[in-house]
């Protein structure tokens, strides 16, 4: 049996025997750029069902069918951890939503902070890049890229039990330093909020401290880049709390 | 006093009083491209002696001479850990030194396995890119890239005292998984081997498997990009066993 060269979101539900149309996009994909033909076989998830192995029925210029044929993986749902960050540079907020996608984060919150430096974000384009990392990197799940929000308002209605791992290179000193991970800390809903280049407003810094919910850590000595603040703290809380344990 | 708004790298020692004088390119960088005139403030590293706040004594097209001011920070030498990696596409190699340069690794070697793609890295690039990471995020140590190296040959001369953590996807489940971080290992010299696009040959796989210093560990049920694992790895590690501990 082929092992699948290309692997498919499609939106459809996927079980045995299921017949998935294909969009004119996916068509073109499949059959222009990866020239596959009929009985060619292709990895498909939705996010939902796991991976199945589908093998082409009908390949056209404008469409086309699969049929699913057997799951190859069980869905695999990142644990309930959103990832908040201030765009920064386009290059770099795709870099944040690609590694999101594969240390395993379950939504993807850009939140507008005082000094965040983009006003705008085009939410599809990002959600088209999280389904682009999942399908390049094997993931069978595809978190939710949220509209731009404002800090402030998601804090006003934080819920209760979600706890929110704040990293912020201006608390070197003043908070804990996360060694030895978060092995002590519970369990449960979390959020790891990663600051703007240009740091938390005094506000938002007394806001943040002030709520019972929040934890306050330093990544080491060294400045880092939102974008690597974002894996190293995925990383950390993966470890401590999430999937990475046995 | 003025707040340095450029970090430069110099090769010259720093000091009390020190005349730094500039090559043409250093010059071309502060007073075309930054508009620098004398009197101007810059901060300096050499990745030996810290970070000096220099004044601009003398500026012309060609040349000019800085004088050291006042030590603004100490050196902060990294702990003593390597990161190998098998180097992939250009813009994602350079991803990878410039995040090992944040997280704080000693030196980057970049390692020709059996499954590597590139034959060839361009030395004098990537440590170019080294230094830029370095100014661009307060760093005052530059690791040095080495030249690409066999990892057979690497590892056949491998001391016996420097401990390899060793992360490679097909470990998922035969190998510990790094939850907890490495809190019960011993510390001293280490390295991080992150493995090939490819993953490593079963030749190399035996080889590390043989050797007493290597611990071999999974990130997690998803599959990692080279350059998101290399920051997971080294996070993990700075928090259990580097610098990032109080």
């Amino acid at each position: 049996m082929m092992d699948a060269k290309v692997r498919l979101y499609v939106e459809q539900p996927l079980g045995q025997g299921q017949a998935v149309a294909l969009t004119a996009d996916q068509a073109h994909y499949l059959f222009a750029v990866m020239r596959l033909a009929v009985g060619a076989v292709v990895a498909l998830f939705n996010g939902r069902d796991g991976e199945w192995r589908a093998e082409v029925a009908e390949a056209g210029k404008r469409g086309g069918v699969l049929v699913c044929q057997a799951q190859t993986r069980p869905l695999l749902m990142p644990p309930d951890l959103w990832l908040l960050f201030a765009p920064i540079k386009k290059a770099r907020t795709d870099f944040i939503v690609e590694k999101a996608v594969e240390m395993g984060a379950r939504r993807i919150l850009p939140v507008q902070t005082r000094h965040t430096n983009s006003e705008r974000i085009r939410q599809d384009r990002l959600q088209a890049h999280a389904v682009e990392a999942a399908e390049q990197c094997g993931g069978t799940f595809v978190p939710e890229v949220a509209e731009l929000a404002a800090l402030d308002r998601l804090l006003a209605g934080w819920p209760a039990d979600r706890r929110i791992l704040w990293c912020d290179e201006s608390l070197m000193g003043a908070a804990q330093l996360l060694s030895g991970g978060l092995a002590g800390e519970p369990r449960g809903p979390w959020a790891i909020l990663i600051g703007p280049e240009g740091g938390f407003s005094d506000q938002e810094k007394a806001r943040l401290r002030a709520m019972p919910q929040v934890l306050a850590v330093s990544l080491g000595p060294r400045i880092l880049r939102a974008d690597t603040a974002a894996v190293a703290a995925l990383a950390l809380w993966q470890a401590s709390l999430g999937d990475w344990r046995p």
